[in-house]
């Protein structure tokens, strides 16, 4: 078992893996957390250490502050901590400079999202081979894994579906992911991750239908669905980080991501994007 | 009757009263556009010749770049420009410099709007009497005249009052103002005038109701009203900067300003104020 875990980034997501690192430190070691902003890494092991879910006593969990871009810098940090198992929860900016620094250190990477380049939105099909896919060699001739999109959607969805695949079903036809937030926080507004990178998905819609790719509007085809426990909601065709990884590895005709949107959501999104302030380009006056 | 004319702003209604200057510059003489981008200036001049609106073709019509916040630069554009009229169409937060300015060289000011402090939104009433009106003795004292307000609302909208109170009316019961835009550019949004001067405007509402200042709440009154000509449009109570002059030099009971939203606009601006995106504030991440 490897030993000794580097945490990047200090968001809501790398808290609840923090914490869960934590509450299995016996196993995985001493935890690092690096971002760019330290406060936040110092932030979270406080909450770790109020909440006592650190099993391990012993065992250390501190911070460092990382600018993830700098590959020279991240190979320092692994090293310098001894650690081998990097989890990637920053923005998805960093996957490819981090994934790099994995490789040249013969680290473990994972991640819970795709690439991103800042000036690059709603690449094409198959996203995936663009970035992560041209260093499978790399991978491979310095024995490391690297796990991609390790989170629900992507990552559990895509766990379901292979146990599907080679447990339950004969065949294949259509793989429908239905992605509903009912949580409410009762804030005004709300996007179900990092609002830049959840944003950059509704440029427009790519999708597998009957084997090939098809791009479609964004909020164009919607559904009503009627889910147990939430009830009805309503549901539009988006792109999603899975469909390149499991048009892959699944032989199924088509495979659609739906996200469920409020017309609350709707109604804000469709203003901050007639207005311009949803583009990734700086805005000018 | 005062020669030469330094129009301070670039803007939209900079453009009509530098066209309007030209026009008239058999009287007004030279004219000076003035503004911290120069190129809108001359862009305003090359139009006026395009359009052959100037009178006077002896007459000079020219740009100099202007920061109207800076008393002394002003001053010395003045005496160098020679000009005996400056027309303030910049934006309000320079009321103050420039009239000082004017004040310091002896020359006649206008301007089309109350001054503005970027810190403080929706002044307490009388408004007027926190900046211009503190001024009106060295005005006297320097025998210089100081026309505030000179646009349509304010403006036209304070001399058709004077004019009824004068030749229409024995008693004034009630004023109401009532602005409604039914123009339409086809663009998703738009705001009457500057944008951000009119987003200032809807912090609070200030109204002068049985003669006593009354607040109240943005968009919370409404009343549908038929129209001459655009019809039946919603108009909300709306503070505005006539009701400080109109409620000291008219005897009153009430005097209220209303504007028209569409439900649209009221939609967006709802979005906006949410969000944080309306508030004076610098927004941090």
């Amino acid at each position: 078992m490897k030993k000794n875990v580097l945490i990047v980034g200090a968001g809501g997501v790398a808290q609840v893996a923090a914490h869960k690192c934590a509450q299995n430190n016996d196993i995985l070691g001493d935890i690092c957390i690096a971002s760019r902003k330290q406060f936040k890494c110092e932030r979270i092991i406080e909450s770790i250490y109020r909440k006592n879910n650190i099993k391990d006593k012993t065992k250390k969990i501190y911070s460092r502050q990382l600018n993830a871009l700098d590959i020279d810098a991240t190979v320092k940090l692994i090293e310098e901590t001894n650690s081998q198992i990097v989890i990637n929860l920053a923005q998805s900016y960093v996957n490819m400079s981090l994934l790099e620094a994995c490789i040249k250190t013969k680290v473990a990477y994972m991640d819970t999202a795709i690439h991103e380049e800042p000036d690059k939105v709603c690449e094409d099909p198959p996203w995936y081979a663009n970035y992560e896919w041209k260093r499978k060699d790399r991978c491979k001739e310095n024995q490391i894994t690297a796990i991609l999109g390790v989170g629900f959607d992507p990552g559990v969805v895509n766990a379901y579906c292979a146990y599907a695949v080679k447990h339950l079903f004969d065949k294949i036809d259509t793989i429908d992911i239905m992605d509903v937030n009912a949580g409410d926080h009762g804030k005004y507004f709300a996007t179900n991750f990092d609002p830049e990178i959840n944003f950059r998905e509704f440029k427009k819609v790519w999708t597998w239908v009957n084997r090939r790719w098809v791009e479609e509007q964004v909020h164009k085809i919607r559904r009503e669905y009627d889910f147990p426990v939430v009830g009805k909601r309503t549901i539009y065709l988006n792109g999603h980080d899975e469909l390149h990884s499991l048009s892959k590895n699944i032989d199924a005709n088509s495979i659609r991501f739906w996200m469920g949107f409020s017309d609350h959501y709707i109604n804000v999104f469709t203003v901050l994007k007639n207005l311009g302030l949803t583009s990734e380009k700086p805005i000018k006056t």
